[in-house]
């Protein structure tokens, strides 16, 4: 009668590896005479040099997550997991402290939120100070470097339970926005990356488990060309222009292929096309997907095969257990070669040697970052910044903002289930802890001249709580209602709609005549009921804010900060997840499956449409081209001749300037959006596409400002069924402002050029151990 | 800059009641001389006696769940909402102590595995300890005395959320079983209930949420046929027969109209079909299914229109708040009369008055039971009976019971994210605070000669587990898998299936050539990958067993105690949830729309079939009947010219006598289903049909036992397409076991004959309000 509980899990050992971020010693240890540790070699060099000194089974178990190290080389165990999608987060390799020093880090809003700033300047500082504090968490061994951050696949369906994790749904948007925080978290440092970000879900993720569809079986069928021009573009400018340094290969299978098995993706597009091939650049899997092409995806007949076939397939880095538990039988058996092993590993201990881990900590200043570099005044200032430019306004009747008497009190009820909202609820998917959350109700309670009137939830879906909502909705000069909808990983929604009790509980305040503000926080649920309804004075969405959400809101709401922020993503109508189920990847309507089109490009009975978002002053945009008379014209011969760039759609076209005249009485920041639309390339024609933003800062009333749209030829480019990127003579439009407020006309003449051809699929692989396999029977 | 948190809940004193119990003083309070305080007065008599000591205002503040009371009168507060599903639970009316007395109440196993025991005895004896351990906490002034216990909505569905809270799929069986319950919580005692016990949810319910289909909006299409062949019955015997005092409408409608707004069900099926009104009887509603009326139902046209049109249906009590809020306005405008608040009013308080609460504390003996009756030795016995008896062996390569050497050790490994079992998944939905549970783990530690390697989980989905699972098993003797399907309320499944990862992580240990159980708990899932799957020994399923549950579990598995539960569900395979859309409550198999059918008795693809439970040891089944050569026949006017039933369909048919033998080696317990078939009725006929069981005890090896199936014409009886139930000539077989061993074959004949005529509903209903507003608009 014994009980052991848990004393087996030492059988394993390399299995249950501690978390350690402890570097090499590279002076007296084992490996000091090793070239790894010679700092004058070149990075594959000194890579190779340590993979040298491996034997095969060592090298199997270096190829996971939770790296057991080589003890007798001195080589330190080493957790590859580390999260920071909003700052320094909760994660395997995070560890923070129980109380004191290094139990925080800054706690930034959601990338939604700070999508719908539209200003890519904020994106980079917001990721210099992750990857700051992130620096000082590994110097303190509470860190590795390695962060699997962000989340770019393209919010192309309402329901995506990890939409709050993305900039938004526009492809451009997403570029831009990318390339500013992937600069900001590996830093510019020519020598050093300050930490490897990475970019995921490559590709063609973006299902939870909706209706029985699960990400790790899902297989996303996407046409050469809504692949192209949709689903791949982050990841083109994530791997191809910000040369982020780690991918992750998806759950889900792509045509056919589970991606982290597939060669198409990780060697024809990411390492051939795109060029990605730096020292240190690696593929890591997400977790456990090498065991998922196994099963569900029943894709590798046997567990080795998924192995091999990952690792052969460039999958360098697992993040599971599957490569340390089956690669040696896979080895054994002729699946796997020493020359692929050796390449993942050379990729990813180049990755270390780029992030200092083999050099002296006197080499680069990262290594001298501490506690102090966390949370420091200036980021508490940009979190809040952060949240404030991205807060969008959707209606206002002038209620907004708040008329606060300097010698009274203005009593304003809060009530919804989010007024009291819980640190999960503003933090959202995967966060750190932070150092306070001040949520709505806290920072109205901290404004001088109001008494805060708290009602609680009504309840959903009982109306227990109904009568004290409605008590401290009477007794109250103003009431917000405080409330949204939360998605989460594992969670995709089926329904974006506010529920018939929460409709019921709203109007029924509203209908008490009161100012009534809704506060709709987390995801987009379909407005409709409340953007006609008279008594409903205001709607302000502020997604997932962060640790300053609350002050963030009420610095809008009182008038400190004006609101500027823009939608990321399409409002859609609640009909709309009933038209087309999560599984139809189609971007374009199709009157066959009944798909109304997906994201504004495609689909125009948006609730709120993309890049909407009201002022507290009123703006009038303008732009000298529009009134030029007749259209120009530009032969596309003459466009491509002058280009030196080695892409030819960053070849620039024109840069637009947008004059933006600010006819109110309230200083405002100003996102300037340019769309362009017109007759050219392929049909159907997307109703827009943007090309262009600019956050205009501080325009004071009366005074004009001036915003430039940097176009190029690729953003005037669109692409082919066969996925190419072409520059096509037609009409052009471009389209400021949303609703448009300008209009400028050209056109394009010549023949239709291919600015980039794209690497063509040669179908469901056939997989190398599947072959190897069938011959062997 | 003040901060009133919450203090505005008194503002509306009557919303915010807290919950009391104490009875109103009858012999000095206000009310001792009203009539409800004279014990010679008929309940009737009493109540009325209330009611009109009450004012109008008075009226609406007392048929909402958290009753305000009347303190003018000494009429206390009294919080109508208690919860004892398996065990006195956790609900706003049940307040357990933080230690000591009063802190913890016996967990008795999910009704789903009771179910599985085929029981009744046991079923009464579980309920009348649930009713004695209710009374001390009321004694104790720790819970009122209205349990809204048992949920009998047939499990029609693998996915639905809450299947796990009813005895099963089978209308005969949940009739036979509410039967036994309803006995045991109401007591036998003809002048007091022992606490009135609610039947729910009537009817039509059974979704949570699937794919954006919410259960407070759902529209159940059931057509009249298959409402009263199915739907209906365990309503007719919880009501009918059982007479429970509390039935609970339901959030969803039923063709058109919202159950608590239903005069069909409310008033023509049950009060007047079914003659449930004797004094004290009473409609609630669930919590707040008369919001829910007007939105998201969208059924009346204004709050108070929902209010009245469910009050003049017919349902008494609303859990929630609207009948409060709305029915003064309601009443204003003459929505309401007296005379239907008056109704409800003598409803709830004959039960009340029947529950003893105006009575004299020496009136029963209920009033004197004490913690000393909660969790007896007895009890405590009980819920290791009700786990063992319901437990189900799927499979057996004769591994189980297991060898354990009386002087040596058996290393067993428990492993998988169930086998060191939280108290929430072992005890399930509606779970009270138990004194203790034990799960698989624990119970395995208690073992002389057995030493337990705890392997815990591998992770799900990543495999981080992976290798201390496969260490723990690669070091015993035998190995335990231990996991399991959860589902809940708002929380339909949309899978039925063994993940892709947990196939892997079974297989790749079963695949160690060691015997392999699957401990199989919680919710179905196909089985299907390990039935025919030569490394796995044994399949046990466990369902969610109780405070007692793993002592129950390594009884069995030691051989202590032989299995002989039946799956009260069928065990779908996997893809049948790709078939039919459960808001198809169509039970039939239907070409048009492709549902392949519903239940045992019209679907024949199962994994494993309802009735299925294999034994330690081998049993032998034969009928007298089943040699006397040809089919004897009766004539249907005879069989029902002897008959005094009141109603027919109770009529006696015949007591079948059933030999079971022992053949086999161990004593054990002996489940006899019988089921009805035969071409007689309408078409299709189904697969068969559950008539009758018994469960036998300890049938001796080599001795034989006799099980007696008693038959009524309402077994033999089908439903025509109008819902009325006929008897009709034709062929009949009587199939014993399953599979079949047995079988006995019959005519009747004549003319066919309406056994139960069901009442028609006249469709959607002109609801009242409805109709007055739009006159009045």
């Amino acid at each position: 009668m014994t009980f052991l509980l848990g004393t087996v899990f030492s059988l394993l050992a390399s299995g249950a590896a501690a978390a350690g971020h402890l570097f090499p010693d590279c002076e007296s240890g084992p490996l000091a005479n090793n070239t790894v540790c010679d700092t004058t070699a070149s990075v594959s060099n000194r890579a190779k040099g340590l993979v040298a000194a491996l034997d095969t089974q060592e090298k199997f178990q270096l190829v996971v997550s939770t790296s057991p190290g080589v003890p007798r080389l001195g080589l330190p165990s080493y957790e590859w997991w580390q999260e920071a999608l909003h700052g320094v987060a909760s994660s395997p390799g995070v560890q923070f402290a129980s109380s004191g020093n290094y139990s925080y880090a800054t706690s930034f809003p959601q990338p939604i939120l700070m999508g719908a700033a539209f200003d890519d300047k904020l994106i980079e500082a917001v990721a210099t100070v992750v990857s700051t504090e992130a620096r000082a968490f590994n110097n303190a061994n509470r860190s590795g470097l390695d962060y699997w951050t962000p989340n770019i696949n393209p919010y192309r369906d309402p329901r995506w339970g990890r939409g709050q994790e993305t900039p938004g749904e526009d492809p451009f948007h997403i570029k831009s926005y990318v390339k500013s925080l992937i600069k900001g978290l590996q830093g510019d440092d020519p020598d050093y990356f300050k930490v490897v970000a990475t970019c995921k879900h490559f590709a063609g993720y973006d299902i939870e488990n909706w209706n029985g569809n699960e990400r790790y079986e899902f297989d996303a069928i996407i046409n050469p060309q809504e692949l192209s021009e949709y689903y791949m573009q982050p990841f083109k400018a994530c791997a191809r222009d910000a040369k982020v340094a780690s991918i992750m290969c998806s759950y889900n299978a792509l045509n056919g292929v589970p991606t982290c098995a597939s060669s198409y993706i990780l060697q024809d597009v990411l390492r051939d096309h795109w060029n990605w091939t730096d020292d240190g650049f690696y593929v890591v899997s997400d977790c456990d997907a090498i065991q998922n092409v196994y099963m569900p995806h029943d894709y590798s007949p046997t567990r080795e095969g998924a192995a091999a076939d990952s690792l052969n397939a460039g999958t360098d880095l697992d993040c599971g257990t599957y490569y340390q538990t089956h690669l040696p039988a896979a080895y054994g058996r002729g699946l796997v070669d020493d020359a692929v092993i050796d390449q993942a590993l050379v990729r990813l201990y180049s990755a270390q040697i780029r992030l200092g881990v083999f050099d002296p900590a006197s080499s680069t200043a990262y290594r001298s970052l501490t506690f102090s570099d966390v949370n420091t005044p200036e980021a508490q200032d940009l979190a809040l910044k952060a949240a404030e430019e991205g807060i969008v306004l959707i209606k206002n009747d002038g209620t907004l903002p708040l008329d606060i008497p300097s010698n009274g009190t203005l009593k304003i009820a809060f009530v919804g289930s989010w007024s009291n909202a819980t640190a999960a609820q503003m933090q959202g998917n995967y966060a750190g802890i932070a150092p306070f959350v001040h949520n709505p109700l806290y920072a109205a309670s901290q404004l001088p001249n109001v008494q805060v009137l708290f009602g609680g939830s009504p309840g959903d879906p009982t109306t227990g709580g109904y009568p004290a909502v409605l008590a401290a909705a009477s007794a109250a000069d103003v009431v917000f209602y405080v409330d949204g909808s939360n998605s989460g990983e594992s969670a995709d929604r089926n329904l974006i709609r506010w529920s018939g009790e929460r409709r019921d509980i709203m109007t029924l305040v509203a209908g008490l005549g009161k100012p009534f503000v809704l506060l709709q926080m987390g995801d987009q649920l379909d407005d409709a009921p409340f953007l006609n309804q008279e008594n409903v004075s205001a709607i302000l969405w502020a997604g997932f804010p962060g640790q300053a959400g609350g002050d963030a809101i009420m610095n809008i709401v009182t008038g400190k900060t004006a609101p500027a922020g823009r939608l990321p993503v399409t409002q859609y109508p609640e009909e709309y997840v009933r038209l087309v189920p999560m599984t139809d990847m189609g971007l374009r309507p199709n009157e066959t499956s009944g798909n109304p089109g997906r994201t504004y490009q495609w689909y125009d009975g948006a609730t709120v449409p993309f890049g909407s978002g009201l002022h507290y002053t009123d703006f009038e945009v303008s732009l000298h081209e529009e009134d030029d008379g007749e259209a120009p014209s530009w032969a596309i011969s003459d466009l491509l001749d002058g280009c030196a760039e080695n892409y030819k759609d960053l070849c620039p076209f024109r840069s637009v300037a947008v004059r933006v005249e600010n006819t109110g009485g309230v200083a405002s920041d100003f996102v300037t959006l340019g769309f362009v639309a017109g007759e050219h390339g392929p049909v159907p024609y997307p109703i827009k596409q943007l090309v262009a933003y600019e956050r205009l800062f501080g325009v004071a009333p009366g005074s004009a400002a001036t915003a430039s749209l940097n176009l190029t030829l690729g953003s005037l480019g669109r692409h082919d069924e066969a996925g190419n990127l072409v520059l096509y003579p037609g009409s052009y439009s471009l389209l400021v402002d949303v609703p448009t407020q300008a209009t400028w006309n050209f056109t394009l003449s010549g023949d239709e050029t291919v600015l980039e051809e794209w690497p063509q699929d040669s179908g469901p692989n056939q997989n190398a151990t599947m072959v190897m396999l069938k011959q062997a029977i």
